[in-house]
């Protein structure tokens, strides 16, 4: 068992070390995870991601200030969807930026300087930037653990920050308890500039970089896809199908069904703070929606499942490649490779 | 075994009645596949790739119009680098959409009509489009699917478009031979917009929309990133760590290694159909460096062993599943939502 007090005490140097171990994977890494688990559940998830030019880093960066820093009298509400107290108390915040297209750290790095311009030197956020690590299952699962042991160390709130739009970001939006998308007018006029499946795993939709020309359509667009076209949060019931033909006859497999939420919209410009404290607001009406319907509770669920089922995968494939002989694989390649079998006949081959 | 001489014939009905039987992954649709594999490795395969707004369908359909109604007398070259007799033959070409990020059908379907317009009552043309099939195992497998249905079914050039940027683009550029990645003037104009590893999988980059201001900026931007960053085909050499461990002693395992190609900029304005003949050329120079660098080979090993490591996932969790109780897990994953295990121990538990 690892010694996890220095972590439960909100030690920094020992934070840092611990994220490094996860990051790499190691024993240590993984044993402290095992026994911080029970300390998780407690922060709340922030999943921030969107295209390539839309100011997500700028965005996150406000935020977690705002946070840092919030106003008195009139901020927004934390929880339940009145002021409460402790609302007046800055929150810790922590945030993973994670890029799923880039194996260079390079970037995460530059990323990290420009953050610090705002926020160096505050011990209550905690900024870690991961590249690649080669694939997107060991990518999915550091990014959990970085967000279990922010979880564990008492950050209240936790923003993760992915790039792109494809399957990462819908596994983001499994991570994260509110999503937000971001958008920017500009970004190309035609239909395929919204698409559904990003609208869908959006819980709020920012509109950033507001003061440029073109927001009206931007905002008119978003909407219109909005009226038209949002299921629910159709996602969360993708697994059901996965489970039905296993589960057989008992009730109720796959994952729970969630209250409807419409997706709220919101205009931003991050790089001068305009729009962030109506943003505050919209999230932590989210977080009071979550915890009146359950939902938190369905989503911590489904999210748990997700890991779950990602981590089975991952040592099916392992324990496979134990009991295989790499020459057997490699044999039956080359056989694939010369068209004499095909995919399903090497497989079928490969596992009994 | 199944009737594929139709397939063989080119009878389109019969290609159109297999193509959904390999989308619904039918028994009798994996059977023809299977019978079907030997005819495959014909086709040159493109991947057209690029972020939302910025025209890939108008791009993907001037190209297939191209290669239908070739320029005779200066037309680029089809293979080796020069000239060849056969290449004022219209050549057969096939366009696979997939749109990953959208479980609806209903944008395929649009993509669809659009494009009928100019290629439409053209045999020579089939386009088919595919939503997302709930999991982006499945998609992969799908896409694999048709595409080597219509390399058996004679046609010579099939052009995979997809929308986003994330690790669907990755698996598409291990699909295709040739991956073009679109970009636009003016799709944000920060750093982040364009991304080392989009760049990264990208044989041909394609400004389109070059007709709008900016173009001079984006492609000075793709030039400097080009020069500064490209570190040659580096996602083929991902796969070298994962079998490392597993080949030991043996020699070279893992993806070969792949000669350098420094990626070709062409700008296009495709709703007017400028820049596509010199595209062509662009692409036909690709084909030629891939036959003349023995890279042809090379790229369809990867590809082929891509696949093969998919399938062998996915069969294992199907054998895991039928091993083991539904009930079991369910119990893991309610302890496990208690937190009275971490998500290591729970797998620990699941998988002996």
């Amino acid at each position: 068992v690892s010694d996890i007090e220095p972590i439960l005490n909100g030690n920094r140097l020992a934070l840092a070390r611990l994220l490094t171990q996860i990051e790499n994977e190691t024993a240590a890494g993984m044993a402290a995870l095992n026994t911080l688990f029970p300390y998780t559940g407690r922060a709340h998830l922030i999943g921030v991601t969107g295209a390539p030019g839309t100011g997500k880093s700028s965005l996150v960066n406000r935020l977690a200030y705002f946070y840092r820093h919030p106003p008195t009298g009139d901020a927004p509400p934390l929880k339940g969807g009145e002021a409460a107290p402790e609302q007046a108390a800055p929150r810790k915040v922590a945030v993973v930026a994670v890029d799923p297209t880039s194996p260079f750290s390079g970037g995460a790095v530059l990323g990290d300087r420009i953050r610090m311009r705002d926020l160096s030197g505050d011990p209550g956020v905690f900024i870690r930037s991961m590249a690649s690590r080669g694939s997107l299952g060991g990518l999915a699962r550091a990014t959990a653990g970085l967000v279990a042991a922010f979880d564990a160390a008492g950050f209240d709130t936790i923003i993760i920050e992915t790039v792109g739009a494809g399957q990462a970001e819908v596994d983001i939006a499994k991570l994260a308890h509110t999503t937000l998308v971001l958008e920017a007018p500009g970004l190309g006029d035609d239909v395929q500039a919204i698409k559904a499946g990003i609208l869908e795993i959006a819980d709020i939709l920012v509109i950033n970089k507001a003061d440029r020309p073109g927001v009206e359509n931007t905002e008119r667009a978003l909407k219109n896809m909005l009226n038209l076209a949002h299921p629910g949060p159709r996602i969360f019931q993708e697994a059901r199908g996965r489970y039905r033909e296993w589960a057989a006859e008992t009730p109720a497999p796959g994952a729970p069904e969630l209250a409807l939420w419409m997706p709220l919209i919101r205009r931003t410009v991050a790089t001068e703070g305009e729009g962030i404290p109506e943003l505050a607001a919209a999230i932590a009406q989210h977080r009071s929606f979550l915890e009146e319907t359950g939902d938190l509770q369905k989503r911590e669920r489904i999210r748990l499942q997700s890991e779950l089922d990602l981590r089975i995968q991952d040592a099916l494939v392992t324990r496979w490649q134990g009991n295989t002989h790499y020459d057997a694989y490699r044999n039956t390649l080359e056989q694939l490779v010369r068209r004499e079998i095909s995919p399903a006949q090497a497989v079928a081959r490969l596992v009994n």
